[in-house]
């Protein structure tokens, strides 16, 4: 652990860039990688497949490097952090390949989902030998209170999505609606992630909690965000990659204001976008013209801010060291990225 | 219901006054207020007295206008809406007595508190006599769905009060934790008094989810709001009746947040003013002056304003009416409070 002390009296300050926490997590991450790899290995040649499509498609792997972040910064010494964070990233990663099933997404990170190439049952299963993966390695770590931390987020995140099933395409959700399934789908991961490191650093429960509240809050601000950019972000010119979420019909924040805030006629056209699926190029540039309109988009992003501000606030109580500050830069990081 | 369509586009005006809606319940709580005083009476003559020096202290009485409001909004037309009012507010009043118990409070709204008067034997029993006219008058307005509602509440609102025992005095208590408490302590009785009007108006599930999102983050905001002021806001002047929860060693939002922000030295000033209740004048003046320098005070206000905004967002799917603009005011008189 390092012991440059930073100063923090600028709380405005906003270095919007993750190369801090990728410096010093860098070598840990190297050996998270290496597990990764080991353990999607199968005899099964379709099992390590169906993974490496996916572990290889270039995501960030923000929440292990969170667990590993927050391990060393809680002056953690074993390699538990390590398998801990692989056990993180393929909890996540079974996630999506469940949910591309679910929603029948063609594709994920501009690659073709696993279930085009491999079919949906494929999909389901890998998902499963996954989530089973994870498991072991958490029991090889040999904390309980890990295991419980990491075992219960599993139960929520699936909570979460059938929460979502059952809200899916309904355009009277209530943003305290969308916010229980975020907190349950994105949040309970993040938490966990950044939780279970002082947590085998045998830290005192205030920190456990103050971290726990760190990974919670910015989970919530990471997903809103997302949902702004699935609409460009704050930005009016057009985005790559952008509409996914809107030709799934899913009713994400920026949705949810834009219709509360909308008159009969805005209504009637989200009425045909999302339940009707009139979901094409036009009806996009449409919807994004109407989510301006109502500031759905850029006050999505302040609602993103207020939990990035308790998130910050969460770490207060941890000593001022470059890891501190590559935590805090995520959230920065994190908001930033709508602009 | 009034049909009076009101401009909604102008989100920044804030009116800060709640004289529009005492206007528009004032036939109904002249209702609600015969009914409190004829439902205060009992042959135990203790009761009554109890009973109505609390309730005379000249609280605003927002929760019933709230549930008035909700239900003439929503159009109905029977007199179960006052019945529910009356009833919101004995249970408001009941917690009030046992609030004064447990925190050993000498004054309340300026006055010296019942248990000072009749002693605290008294004010529990006049607080369970309340709650159990409360429960009588739901079940005499014979709306299940309205009684699950407030009975849930009672309850909730019980687990916050011991959830707040067990972290009284702990600093270490992370915003989350905090919000935790109050949405039990205080928003789930502003939620029910929201939702209980369009329930018995027989309004659709998305109407009164919209209702109950409103009561819940108008609680939050309040709360958040009251802890501000009892540092005098966000004005500098020293005002009037502060400093009780500093005394009573409350940690309360702005505290939580000076805590964590604070260096070790102020820190050391937190813990010996909650827990070592080193808190006479003097303390209050320098836990104000290092509140203002953590911005702990004006981010509290910011933090409550997002609840405020997230509930004006939970009132966007009803027509735009005089009524409409009467809670909205509330919003903006609540938040308007800390300045």
């Amino acid at each position: 652990m390092s012991g440059v002390v930073v100063n923090f009296e600028n709380r405005n300050q906003a270095d919007t860039s993750i190369e801090l926490l990728m410096q010093l997590v860098a070598d840990d991450m190297q050996r998270v990688n290496a597990l990764i790899l080991s353990k999607t290995g199968s005899d099964v040649q379709m099992i390590p497949e169906v993974a490496n499509h996916l572990i290889d498609s270039g995501g960030k792997r923000l929440r292990p490097m969170i667990t590993i972040a927050a391990a060393q910064m809680c002056g953690y010494e074993g390699d538990g952090h390590v398998t801990l964070a692989a056990s993180v990233e393929f909890m996540h990663t079974a996630t999506l390949l469940h949910d591309d099933v679910v929603d029948e997404s063609d594709l994920r990170r501009g690659k073709l989902a696993a279930r085009m190439l491999w079919g949906n049952e494929a999909s389901v299963l890998v998902g499963d030998f996954l989530l089973g993966q994870a498991f072991r390695m958490m029991v090889d770590v040999g904390s309980l209170d890990a295991l419980n931390v990491l075992s219960h987020a599993a139960t929520v995140i699936a909570e979460g999505e059938v929460m979502q099933l059952t809200t899916a395409k309904n355009l009277e959700t209530t943003e305290d609606e969308y916010l229980e399934v975020i907190r349950s789908k994105t949040a309970a991961l993040f938490a966990a992630a950044a939780e279970v490191g002082p947590i085998i650093a045998a830290q005192p429960a205030t920190t456990i909690s103050g971290f726990r509240s760190y990974g919670n809050n910015l989970g919530l601000a990471f997903q809103l965000i997302d949902d702004a950019l699935d609409y460009g972000g704050n930005s009016k010119k057009l985005g790559k990659n952008i509409g996914d979420d809107f030709r799934e019909g899913k009713v994400t924040l920026p949705v949810v204001l834009a219709y509360r805030r909308g008159d009969d006629k805005e209504r009637q056209f989200w009425q045909d976008a999302i339940v009707s699926e009139k979901n094409d190029d036009n009806a996009l540039d449409q919807a994004r013209e109407l989510l301006h309109r109502r500031d759905a988009i850029s006050d999505t992003v302040l609602r993103a801010r207020h939990y990035a501000d308790m998130a910050r606030d969460a770490l207060d109580r941890m000593p001022n060291t470059e890891h501190k500050t590559a935590l805090i830069d995520v959230l920065d990081f994190c908001v930033s990225r709508a602009n």
